[in-house]
């Protein structure tokens, strides 16, 4: 499957952190860490854990630019 | 300025389109290529241009994971 | 590959505007029609024209409900 | 009211989770499901309830292609 | 019809951008002003021109906080 | 630091509401109030509380425009 969605790094789950609805994964990417809320049922279904090889993806109109 | 946006990796700009309302940003980070589709305006504004060194700033709730 | 991004519908595209930074598709989904605006970057990279068969993805968070 | 968000979709509630801050909302379309993660008081100005008929309602920015 | 997006503050056109795909238009309201990059399909569906009173409409998960 | 995210309105936090892994703050801004629903890490790394001046930063792609 190829999706329109440019932006993927790869990276490895640190942290798991999950609510009622939502979930939160800390992700240790090169040169930074990326977090990501996602639905917790979301996580359920793809059983992320601490370890686990992952790629964050974002869709490049919700990427901001900052200077200075 | 603190923002609570939560992610944001240091980078280099590699390179800029412009379009009427729209323009397209690639960052190079430590960990991958970036695009960002910003308004051209904001690209105007802050005289981005290639070789300035920026950050990509994206907020937890943008993020997906794909595993496999 | 499996993403955390929740929804997914099957469609066709029946029209692509291509401009400078962005495109625009609009795809025909059993539940109606769905109009995506990704950048022209991943139209092309994606080779995405009339006909293909594709899904409309996006994540829960993006969802809103309106009622009445 | 007329929005510019471009893509709606009309469907019946089947399933809705609460949390402290946010709720998810499961709602049946034709030949698909989409889940909304809102906010839980968002939820609640508008009573939503397991059969309500309701539009799901995405910004044409959100969406984005896969293909194969 | 109501919709589950939290934030609307009521503002009136102060100037539109047409481009290929996406259209910007500027938004005086009293706190401010506010930039909207929709699509010039939904500009031109909405007959949105300068002078019209309109809200913006943001779905809370898109807000983010800057402090300091 | 300059974002290119170009909407910023002042106000005064209102309301803080925390949950397992998202938070909702309440922003009172001129003429109106904006909800904001950011992740608990990101309220508890800016302490953000009742009374705080803030601004509600917006991504142009992220607003919408209602009319009538």
């Amino acid at each position: 499957m190829e999706l329109s969605a440019r932006n993927s790094l790869k990276g490895k789950v640190k942290n798991v952190k999950s609510g009622t609805v939502m979930a939160e994964l800390t992700v240790k990417v090169d040169a930074g860490t990326v977090t990501a809320a996602i639905t917790d049922a979301s996580r359920e279904r793809m059983k992320l854990k601490e370890g686990d090889e992952v790629s964050v993806v974002i869709k490049a109109t919700e990427v901001m630019i900052a200077k200075g």
